[in-house]
């Protein structure tokens, strides 16, 4: 019979499978249907993989392939919160406390820790590589949103200045893609995708 | 306006998120819907960081995460193919090559480069690091079809023999993990989930 060890490890990986029914507000970019966030999740991590020279010094991209690859897991419990909705952020961090609890606890203690150091440290954004890996958070859904006309900005009646407030982890996480993000939103108001 | 160098990854960033409408033939582990290659994706890359223990001497499950991350692009041109169709796989191996020639060149050269020789060694099998990688990519289905009473084994009428061949790169690419498999397929016969 299958040693402890193997088998909380093997009950996470089954678990885990929940997070491909946690749905995001952002729409594939075809529109066709919402994204889930394992999907996304896997978004970022290629995102890491090819814009990694955009790092900030100090960044250490593998690590930030795995919190990025982390990042969502506790939203299998606390769900999904959009991020231009203020009531749902109230409670949302002692929501995912439990969560984090509950969902890495479900491994051997030592990968627990791991696990939970990572997110720990990707929610607490005081690193290079935090910041690195939630920029790639935050310019994913920026080219979902500008790659279908505006989609849940649109929808949400989103304006600028929300959007430039959500971007602001770029301008240190992945300075040499700064640029690059105000373009979008520029382009995004005068084609009437965001409010101005 | 952004240089052609950062377009370009861009450009790939927005096409890669087509792999999230390519069907596979698993489903999710409740069943509710078919899995997507971009979701599956992930999930490996998830089991490469808590079954990392597991990877074979000489072995890097960094390169192996990366590995996982990128083996399905392909299917965005050439489909996924039923790992259980003969038929299917007659022409996989050219309809493949020409895809990724395709969508690794929308990347710029050294970048297109580094993806296109992860993706070839993963498809060579002839590295500890790609029988690891591969070793995940058997072992993921194997779990969803036990966890759904047979899935798409009992769909397809699936054989013990059948699965066991399938399986063969876990001995190798993960020999610690080798015995637990062969106490899933044994359950899974006993079960019903396999025919004999």
């Amino acid at each position: 019979m299958t040693n402890q060890r193997l088998q909380q490890q093997i009950a996470f990986v089954v678990e885990i499978d929940r997070l491909k029914q946690v749905l995001r507000q952002t729409t594939l970019i075809d529109a066709s249907r919402r994204e889930n966030s394992a999907e996304h999740s896997w978004h970022l991590a290629m995102m890491a993989l090819v814009l990694a020279e955009y790092a900030p010094a100090g960044g250490d991209v593998q690590r930030a392939i795995h919190q990025v690859l982390i990042h969502d897991l506790v939203e299998i419990d606390a769900g999904d919160t959009f991020c231009y909705d203020a009531a749902g952020h109230d409670d949302k961090a002692q929501r995912e406390q439990r969560a984090a609890d509950r969902i890495f606890g479900l491994l051997p203690e030592a990968i627990a820790q791991e696990l939970r150091q990572l997110w720990d440290e990707f929610e607490a954004q005081a690193t290079p590589t935090a910041r690195f890996a939630a920029s790639l958070d935050r310019i994913q859904p920026l080219l979902h949103n500008w790659q279908t006309q505006g989609g849940t900005w649109k929808q949400h009646h989103i304006s600028r200045a929300q959007v430039m407030q959500r971007m602001t982890p770029v301008e240190t996480g992945a300075p040499e893609l700064w640029p690059f993000v105000l373009e979008v939103i520029d382009e995004s108001v005068e084609a009437g995708y965001l409010t101005a």
